[in-house]
């Protein structure tokens, strides 16, 4: 420990980059198709729910700290015991939990490739060993799995960038069959045509969600675990004890509960995904058809990095991501109808040149 | 790795028991007095500022990674930096954050007894060690101070139970002259007479604040640390991406600048506070001399678990606590004079039994 500018920080994370979220500019300008966000308001009763939590004396005394109301709400909604639930400050927070309880330093996080980078991320902050596997063809895991002995697996369904499903069976049979824990990441489950829901409560498995994407609620930061009440017990230790405050928790008990919004809201992203991939198409792009609520658009005539270059400078935002033998792609979220209208014109002007 | 109930959690982890935090009950018919919450409500500027983030679609956006409103207002307010501003969900979060920056595992922690029960928390989840020293008598730093090797150091000012204040300039010496980082937590600094805030950009100390105490915003899970821009660079690498949402944030920076409802708070709570800590050394009770928003109280003659018990029983609730090699007391928070009127008149009471 030396007299340095920053002694005694870990080596892990002084030669670590950071994890680069998505740009969040706030003149308000951009048309941002680039992190994921819901085009549409959350459910009026969230705002209800929060305006009537204003009204008493709920700021000043600590939230509850495991969240029962929402626990027993969301138990109801799906299917499970309010114990099997773990409440999270976004599911990032849900994210980085699990690594705390299941990795220890020096142990080893795997995962698949290209797929989110926070994993990663999560194995620096943790001093722990980071391994990918690339997906199949079709986007499934390889059979059989080649890293059987991680201390914890991450699997994104649908997967960013690809917008694919893995098919939660094969997920479930192997975290029974390797007695290896398994995350699975459903951040954008409710825009697929299936979950892993029906798979919730084996001991080695545990689901993620969040109420950013599909609910519109990304500025409020919530997000649960789905596992068995045993793992939960234990995570639970490992969680701040008030890691969801009051009007997060308001919000989220509220959103979960207006399931013909979420219904609604959901049926217009994906008339606009799919409008969106076909017309990407069109275009030239090479579209993975997804299962989110945006695209993954690559092509080999041209660099797209120069793609989003020019929608950037014609005040439109999408994602470029590039993963090491993979390659690099656009993630373009689904919008509303003028916004990908918009997107569609400049796009077509921007390749014509 | 095995196929039993928990495969895979870190032995620290299931060895451990999580930090209990007092008592919330929800039925509401409780005088809380346990949780150290302010007896009166935020600032109205508060629920302005909520209610117009309310009206536009930040809902569904996600927040500022680094709060960066915040930290540009705050560090008018506070004389530093924007950029000597890491912004936390909670002070909880910021305590987090420095553990996995600082502590590797098999690491050491520092601090002092009695005091706040989460370091040793912190210390588990990592799977660090834990030491404690005994404050003086005059609940100051042993000097020379014994544990110079720490990989990082907690020391609560004002401290939890006993509400006392550590000199400032002590603590900054230590950080210089060991080079260990030592942390320096505020959490009740705003009901003291002094603060550590001379001392903030020293590269081995850092402040944690919170705006659950002192500014009535326990509800919202808001905190940050103070310390050189070197040192915040790296504790962002840490954080999750968006760890405040955009209603704490909101909330917080309206609260920080309404400075005269804080001293108005502040005044009252300090008044009641005097009178309190009076009544209970009538009523035989050894009242440590507070710079909180709680006072300490202990006594010789009679157990004080059995006064907390039957308080509890007439919907009072005060924090028992008790610790190895110090002993037990009730710490009671100051609350409105009424509560506390209502909480003399029981307490003369139970000690005429």
């Amino acid at each position: 420990m030396g007299h340095s500018a920053m002694p005694g920080i870990r080596p892990n994370i002084t030669s670590m980059t950071g994890y680069v979220p998505g740009e969040q500019p706030r003149d308000g300008e951009y048309i941002k198709l680039n992190t994921n966000e819901n085009p549409y308001p959350p459910s009026p009763r969230v705002f209800e729910a929060i305006r009537e939590a204003l009204s008493g004396d709920r700021l000043r005394k600590y939230p509850e700290p495991l969240g029962d109301t929402f626990r027993t709400v969301a138990a109801k909604v799906f299917g499970v015991r309010p114990d099997q639930i773990l409440i999270g400050n976004g599911s990032d927070d849900i994210l980085t939990i699990l690594t705390r309880a299941y990795v220890p330093e020096g142990g080893l996080i795997a995962s698949l490739t290209p797929s989110y980078l926070l994993y990663k991320t999560l194995a620096n902050i943790q001093g722990a060993r980071f391994r990918t596997v690339p997906f199949t063809a079709d986007w499934q895991l390889p059979d059989p799995w080649p890293i059987a002995h991680a201390d914890l697996t991450f699997f994104a369904s649908p997967n960013s960038p690809s917008g694919t499903f893995i098919e939660s069976g094969a997920v479930s049979q192997l975290a029974e069959q390797t007695g290896c824990p398994i995350v699975l990441d459903e951040a954008y489950v409710d825009f697929a045509e299936k979950s892993g829901l029906p798979y919730a409560g084996s001991p080695n498995l545990i689901l993620t969600r969040t109420l950013s994407k599909s609910y519109a609620l990304a500025g409020i930061r919530f997000g649960f675990a789905i596992a068995s009440p045993e793992v939960i017990r234990e995570l639970v230790k490992v969680k701040d004890s008030y890691n969801c405050d009051v009007l997060s928790l308001t919000a989220a008990t509220a959103a979960i509960q207006d399931r013909d919004y979420l219904a609604e809201t959901r049926r217009k992203i994906i008339a606009t995904r799919e409008r969106l991939g076909d017309s990407l198409r069109r275009l030239g792009f090479d579209v993975t058809p997804s299962q989110a609520n945006f695209v993954w658009a690559r092509r080999s005539d041209r660099p797209v990095k120069t793609i989003y270059e020019a929608l950037k400078a014609r005040k439109i935002l999408v994602r470029y991501m590039s993963y090491p033998e993979y390659g690099d792609g656009l993630r373009v979220t689904v919008g509303t109808d003028v916004e990908i209208d918009t997107l569609l014109k400049e796009l077509t002007q921007i390749l014509s040149v």
